[in-house]
């Protein structure tokens, strides 16, 4: 029940083909170099043969605004059917991580490690390259109030939007402190 | 930039004393038995003594009307403060791992891995019990739309709430599959 987790879309070449898939199982496992995330896919995805071929994927989130898409490449397997027209894509550093064109925000992997469980790979990826679009900058800055990125609940089973910025990290609590 | 993310309050027993801190850095493995969730955190924290100690720890989802708490938990060390009257506690099933009173939504974890990083711990949790206060429930599920959780953003170092539901998942995707 660790809900609302963001929203990916997954991609990567698997038998030579764009595939791109729908995960929302995801985490960050540190805060230093090399910058690690995960993602937890049942071993059935079709996306998980490009990740162990290649060792590279691409994570995207996109906009509340194309949720019909994101949920769509979620509901068809790549295994049956062709995705690679979804999105118009493009390759980065890597190569063989194909990234969405115009996605708001972009991350290139590199397989850092496969962490095994019986029904899932959890595929850890270094970041090795990050690509913004410049209409969701602030002052340089990602600002996620225009990323617009969609949540997932497994409770409710819906798509969830990211509501205000209410407060400031290492700061509320100071007001905390004061009361006591 | 796997933001946002999901902000907990970590529970653990650090040499005998109740310790508290705050964990955004989460992450979902797997949607399967047993059910396991990561928490990437840095080897400094004085929390991660307690983990390693008892291999228990509790996961609690708190309302963003406890932002000053739940901040105030990650802006001072327990090595240095004690945190144990920041909430009211209970032990559950575990007995180690100390769980909020009226929270919205706690877990009890039993350390199942340690993921080691140069300088984060990833603790790999295995849910083995759920405490759901009844005031967020809806039909008997959980309703993030009454649990409003803070989410956490690294680039604005903002806190964020939760926005709306805008779509079924496995769903909205048939929508554009008749586009096509």
């Amino acid at each position: 029940m660790l809900y609302p987790s963001l929203v990916t879309i997954v991609g990567a070449l698997v038998n030579g083909n764009v595939n791109f898939l729908n995960i929302a199982h995801v985490g960050i496992l540190n805060a230093a170099a090399p910058h690690l995330i995960s993602l937890g896919m049942n071993k059935t995805h079709h996306t998980n043969i490009g990740i162990r071929e290649h060792k590279t994927f691409s994570v995207n989130i996109l906009s509340q605004d194309q949720m019909a898409a994101m949920d769509y490449v979620g509901l068809v397997s790549g295994g049956k059917t062709d995705k690679s027209a979804v999105f118009e894509t493009y390759f980065g550093e890597l190569k063989t991580a194909p990234l969405i064109v115009n996605c708001p925000l972009s991350m290139e992997c590199r397989l850092y490690d496969t962490y095994e469980l019986k029904t899932h790979d959890v595929f850890i990826g270094e970041i090795v390259a990050t690509y913004a679009d410049e209409v969701v900058l602030t002052d340089g800055k990602v600002d996620l109030a225009k990323v617009k990125p969609l949540l997932f609940d497994m409770s409710s089973l819906k798509y969830w939007t990211l509501g205000q910025a209410v407060g400031s990290c290492w700061n509320a609590g100071k007001q905390y402190k004061k009361k006591e």
